[in-house]
């Protein structure tokens, strides 16, 4: 995505810990857009009454996603706890979608493809978490 | 606020725990506008060079809030886990902001304001968090 | 809502186009809350197959609220072509979602006020626009 | 971006101009990431005094991309107003944004891409808006 560009042209360097986020961040966008989508299909399927739970969970999820994507773009004048709190708050809502998500897969491929980008955005905020 | 009337009106009910999600939605929402308020008038001062830190932190507290408004408004389907993480996320976020501004205080009246309302947001966030 | 107060104390001194913009931006606020909270009232109903198109304008006028706001309660550098796009989409936003919710007003009280409040923003867009 | 695969599973059919919002939808979540990141590296600049109007003029715009990548994701129930005028009030966002950043781009690189980026976005808009 192009705003690694930008980010690769701020004034400020980055570090090991930098790329870590940015790789969530690639993630959180991927992430914050499948969980939309991923909702919005739901809520036409033949069976949405079974569908209530997924589909808030992916909106929730989506919003989760999209605020920590912002949030770890974002390099000038962090502040370390804020950014850690909300990416474990990313981890928590895209187990959660993944979870919801793999309870509906085996009857709608889109809640499969979304568990399983949950899953990849999971990694992505886990491996920032463990440094 | 009006969403409180269209909650009110929603076919599930609602209980105790979901009476302190909705006070913590209440907050989130000034808090979120109140940030993006704070962020915005201290792009325009003179020191603006002082308050690099301030601005990045209320745009992420910004986006916390705004996330946290939607997901604790929304009473389908809920998913406990996500709920409490991204509160959590939003009390670490609100605590942030308000520290930051607190450095502020003296010298710009808007992060002395805006330092309160995080910690009124921080508090409702809390609140949810105690049950 | 406490934002008033922190642009209040703006360092630019905002004119009389501002203030329409500020009632413009506490109208979207609300509105913005009362549509995620009626999409997800509607996601509840037992008749939710007949309420999907509700359900999808709501959402889409949450955002357009949502980031209206925003955009509206900002007043460094601001871009007045924007600003009015950005207002226009709204007034767009609330009368779709105002007209949608019309239809289901009779047998959701939800769809009712939601309808309402969206009117009342879709004015504060419009004050905006005749300016 | 996977939200693609997601949307080739929704149960509703997609058509020529379903195609076309759905190209949209890629560049916003390009173009919404791209200018937050464009903001913040402006926000760490030495002249970030001279700067305010494009720091501004980019979150306004990521505002607006953001909100219209959510919307143009969603295929249920649309409303066909509501869509076109986010997608003008987007097209017209990324034209403010690319002026604005053509401004600094001899001296930022970041704003160079950034101007790029919102060129593409705009463009995408502007197919959707020509049919």
């Amino acid at each position: 995505m192009t705003f690694r560009k930008i980010v690769a042209l701020h004034p400020v360097p980055g570090d090991d810990f930098r790329e870590a986020l940015l790789r969530c961040a690639e993630e959180c966008v991927d992430c914050g857009a499948s969980c939309t989508a991923c909702a919005d299909a739901s809520l036409s399927e033949r069976d949405v009454r079974e569908l209530i739970r997924v589909i808030r969970v992916a909106l929730d999820c989506a919003e989760v996603c999209d605020a920590t994507a912002r949030i770890t773009i974002r390099q000038s004048g962090p502040d370390i706890r804020l950014i850690r709190a909300t990416v474990e708050a990313c981890s928590a809502a895209c187990l959660a979608c993944a979870e919801e998500c793999d309870r509906h897969a085996a009857h709608h491929a889109h809640c499969r493809v979304c568990a399983e980008v949950c899953r990849r955005c999971k990694a992505a905020c886990d491996d920032v978490l463990a440094r």
